[in-house]
């Protein structure tokens, strides 16, 4: 069969009409599941309206960031309006980035429509059995996958088939970076602001449960959970697909013939393929596990993924070698996976440890955190290192290069990531299940739905957390190998410029210093992040404090005082807002000043030094948060003098500080990555052209 | 003048014979000084003895190492003894290597010595007037800062007189490297397994005073102040003064003519003058402060190494670009320390955000800590960057690579790094007075000599602590300029040996793997030594039980109850000893990894990765360590609620926690960047020879 571009054009919107099918399907399925309980159904729309409030606010405040981006774009790119005679590239950069933004926005949006349809369902379902209400908190989660992962995959060819330049692509992904770059942080902030705030006046200060509904922060804490963990999460695998898609797309027009584009994209569809495959057939089998159902979920859709893949490599004649790279890093995923789960999983040693040192005090927890998320950088470190080596090495022979181009191992690389990143929607689905079922336990205990209802949510609930790892490393593998071929289209987009770049030697200072000025950036972009929760986490408790004394009966658990649920959420809208433009924006700016200081060069170290330090803060915070949260919840399950013990004491210290390490700093890191890779690629010819040392 | 090296030669030993003269005179001088509180000469002893056990025990499994190592080298480098026919560079390389080990165990000990006969003295003459007792804490430090550099400046120009061949050095320099990783690490896991043990039962539990002598965990306590802010801080000076040094004289070796390596000699020696001048003129001025005096006599030094260099350069016609790169690198330095003092220095705001934060409970003053502390590592590394850069582009003129050789610009670097330390001698001094003055305060208390004198000493106390912010940013800083220098070493090594490297190219997937792995590796080493401390502690925290438990009116505070001190210095001694070995064996033995795997352009890039990840972690750690140390004393002195309130006991949490990262792991990383570097510059040659992907 002689493949053609259009063909490849044609299986990828069909891929994508096929997953949004299944995900209406799955949304009518949900909405159809009873919801019976009124005090869920008030609670449930309490949250919904919080979650809106935020997502408008927020929208309304990335309109206006994106259009003054996409006037940007405009004028300066791909090259200054006033010195370019295909004015049309110009205005289609700018639509492509519009495009990104209001896809990623809407695929955030509809996530978090369907998880707060979900959380209520769910927790009646609990009431009943274990296996409904498993199915409804993944299923609600899938819609978001399929969601994400069929508009990444319908955008990506559309642009493509529309403009026929790959280099276009990077408008459209930095689009969907740069919303998820907010998206992420600003969610971010609101969720642990809630978190915490609610933690320290509830558990800490009162001694009442977590959820329990005289906490005025508990519906922001609800609230924050969908938009940040399933808004923000759908927007940063959004961009991360979006990115590896783009990189790889990029590369593969450098190469001779379009044999490797169609690659990519077929790639891409058979991914989502895949996935719809594993989502359909998860359940939780006769005698087994949640946890167990979303492993095994994840193992099916990737073996259909190899098989699909094997089967349109031989159909196609595609190449094999890159096939093996494809096959190479989703096998190092799960690896990286199988790690941090080693890491952050109670049931294995590490958690144990961190539990047991809590006895001796929370710096011993600190301590304990702080030391095993170091060493739980070193696997996925090696583990990036290695694939990125091998995909290399394996198309890296004189005859593949004499075939394809010089750029064909850098081709081998970025389709790791995309191999890496192909059951994305799968791992999507699992991550969404997370907040929703977390949303459920609340709702369990304030719909008062008894003893057994929230024993099986906190089942729920724990698989979740325990799968999240897996998952995570996933997204930060493939954000390492991600970045390496955006480095690469650095480089070439550079040398189109006239760079004339043979590569980024560290011996030159030029490197050098944008290495160093790089490294420092996600740590300071982290730093900001985290003491944005901290600042906004103290109004909050103050306001609560408010709350408990000028409401009467409040604080006593008088059934008649009302705690006002919005005051908190506004509280932490605006605080959020506020903050999650700054972090992002010094990322920005560091790499612009770089470009203007040092040229291509520095630019080409800043970007390294930036996925460099990146990566190993990454790993570090998002670990060590997952390890003290399972630390605690170890505690919790009455291991080392139990709740109330000196031991939980310090374990919930632990877990406050790791509540911004890993659900705010750390995964916001990856999206500041790709950000910052992508500026540099498309500002590449301004570098290039106006530096003071370059 | 006409200059030789055998002037050069002369005026380096002549400079070193003054230091030790100048040692010897203040060595007597502090000697002199009363000590007649029977109490405190009692104390004191105990401290030396316990001091002595642990040193003695140290350099016997270090001599043990030193000798297999020795052995090591002699078969196999610079060639291996089987192909050289200049076995005599083997037998010397050895010997350099050995001589490097002795004379860091004797400036270490001789130092030691020094302070443990300062302390009590110190303490002593707190009672009559601060002028003094700043004198005799000053002045003992300034014995081992003699002592460390004019070691430094002798060895160095010793060996190489003899040997005529720089190379040579890069034996003599990994012997100084090898002992201070063991030292700083054996020393930094001693002193904060005690202090942290004896806070945890001492303050928390009892709510007994720092010094307490009931506490059996005290003694333990002052002699790691001895063994690791002492002896250990030593070890590593001097180890960063030898690599500074033998990198510049190995790039001046590949460059035309001899000046250059007399301009090495000659700053190094005019180093040492100029702080023997500034030691020679510190003290407390009318109405000054003991921070005052620290901070001005190394301005004097500062300005004297200026002048002294510039008369030098114009006498012998030296460059002046290269004087321009060392003045850059000492005014960076300066900078340096003045960013970091903004992060620790309780005058400033961010110790009183982070003291605000302890009102919020230890989860904030943690979170706020590490915060600033990734906030902190951004002037640092942007110092060091443009330090790098701009000595670079001074000396990359065509005309100097005309006269003097392509290298001239990486000798630039060098020689920043060089100016950088210069004035090492004087930050010794500063340095080792901290502990001094820290025991002088313990022995005040102990030897009841009443409330002023407690006063005086803990005034003395601070201005150390302050202090040390200044002199850790000199360190950190010539770390990061030293190694890129020693990147340059590698280099030029790694050609001797046929590898024909233009350059380290982060687009070369190769380079890339080792970037990657050498990143992990100072969060992995670090991780280990905070690991080791926090398992310690937690040996020694039952020993001090055990003696609670079992020694009758103990804990009571009856006079007549003996605490077994030795006993605890021997659960440190042990714990320490057991597990200085296996992290410093990871960081060499992960190197040697790399370079089989990957060959000399993977070594490239794991030295460039450890080099970024390193200097970010140890400034992270070692300022939010100081941060939070300070923030506690902040709180202590009367804020946010005083000793005793709920943000006192938070803050006590946070300093518990920055304890091993700023004086275990923090400043070890210094060494195992270094430690590593040599290793790899080392075995180049077997790197080029034998491996598998390179």
């Amino acid at each position: 069969m002689e493949p053609t571009m259009s063909l490849f054009y044609g299986i990828s919107v069909i891929s994508a009409a096929i997953a949004f099918l299944f995900a209406a399907y799955l949304y009518v399925w949900v909405k159809k599941q009873p919801q019976e309980n009124n005090r869920i159904t008030e609670v449930a729309q309490l949250i919904r309206e919080g979650a809106n409030t935020f997502m408008k606010r927020e929208y309304k405040i990335l309109a206006v960031f994106s259009a003054v981006i996409a006037v940007i774009i405009f004028l300066l790119l791909p090259s200054p309006i006033w010195k370019t005679e295909t004015l049309w590239k110009n205005a289609a950069m700018a639509l492509a980035y519009i495009g990104g933004t209001v896809l990623s926005a809407i695929a955030g949006k509809l996530g978090l429509i369907v998880a707060s349809l979900s959380n209520g369902r769910s927790a009646e379902a609990a009431a009943k059995d274990i296996k409904p209400a498993f199915l409804v908190g993944f299923r609600g989660g899938s819609v978001m996958g399929l969601i994400v992962v069929g508009s990444a995959v319908l955008g990506v060819s559309v642009v493509l088939a529309i403009v026929k330049e790959a280099s276009i692509l990077l408008g459209f992904s930095f689009g969907a970076s740069s919303l998820a770059l907010f998206a992420k942080a600003g969610g971010g902030i609101f969720t642990k602001t809630a978190d915490v705030a609610a933690d320290l006046t509830g558990k800490v200060e009162l001694g009442i449960a977590e959820d329990d509904p005289r906490n005025p922060a508990v519906i922001a804490d609800n609230v924050g959970d969908n938009v940040g963990d399933v808004a923000g999460m759908g927007a940063d695998l959004f961009d991360s697909n979006v990115a590896a898609l783009t990189s790889a797309l990029v590369i593969a027009q450098t190469l001779s013939g379009t044999m490797n584009a169609m690659m990519v994209l077929c790639y891409a569809a058979l991914g989502l393929l895949a996935s719809i495959f594993g989502i359909a057939t998860a359940r939780i089998s006769k005698n087994g596990t949640p946890t167990g159902a979303l492993n095994s979920s994840t193992y099916v859709t990737s073996a259909a993924f190899l098989a699909l893949t094997a089967g349109a490599t031989a159909l196609f004649g595609f190449s094999w070698y890159i096939w093996g790279c494809s096959a190479l890093g989703l096998v190092v995923g799960v690896v990286i996976g199988l790690a941090t789960d080693y890491f952050t999983d109670d049931s294995k040693p590490i958690v144990k440890k961190c539990a047991h040192a809590s006895k001796s005090g929370p710096a011993f927890t600190v301590l304990s955190g702080v030391s095993y998320g170091f060493l739980s950088a070193l696997p996925a470190m090696i583990g990036i290192a290695i694939s990125a080596l091998v995909s290399y090495k394996i198309c890296a022979t004189d005859a593949l290069i004499a075939e394809y181009g010089a750029n064909f191992p850098l081709f081998g690389i970025s389709m790791a990531a995309v191999g890496m990143l192909s059951i994305v929607a799968m791992i999507i689905s699992n991550d969404a299940y997370g907040p929703i079922v977390d949303n459920a336990r609340g709702l369990a205990e304030m719909g008062n739905l008894g003893e057994e209802a929230i024993r099986v949510a906190d089942e729920l609930d724990s698989a979740g957390n325990t799968v999240k790892a897996v998952t995570k490393g996933f997204s930060i593998g493939a954000a390492g190998l991600t970045v390496i071929s955006l480095l690469g289209t650095f480089m070439s987009e550079a040398n189109a410029a006239g760079a004339n770049i043979a590569g980024f030697d560290i011996m030159n200072p030029t490197v050098f210093f944008g290495i160093l000025v790089g490294a420092a950036i996600p740590a300071v972009f982290s730093a900001m992040l985290i003491l944005a929760v901290d600042k906004n986490a103290q109004r909050m408790v103050a306001e609560i404090h408010r709350q408990f004394d000028t409401i009467p009966g409040l604080k006593e658990g008088d059934e008649n005082a009302k705690p006002e649920y919005d005051k908190c959420i506004d509280v932490a809208t605006s605080g959020s807002l506020r903050e999650l433009i700054p972090a992002g924006l010094v990322a920005i700016f560091a790499t612009i000043a770089v470009g203007f200081i040092g040229g291509p060069s520095a630019v080409g170290g800043f970007l390294l030094g930036n996925i460099v330090s990146g990566l190993l803060l990454s790993l570090f915070m998002s670990n060590a948060g997952g390890l003290w949260d399972n630390s605690k919840k170890y505690v919790e399950a009455g291991n080392e003098g139990g709740k109330g013990s000196e031991a939980h004491k310090a374990a919930v210290i632990g877990d406050t500080v790791g509540d911004p390490f890993k659900d705010t700093a750390g995964p916001s890191i990856n999206t500041q990555i790709t950000v910052v890779s992508l500026v540099a690629s498309l500002l590449s010819a301004i570098f290039v052209q106006y530096n003071i040392f370059g």
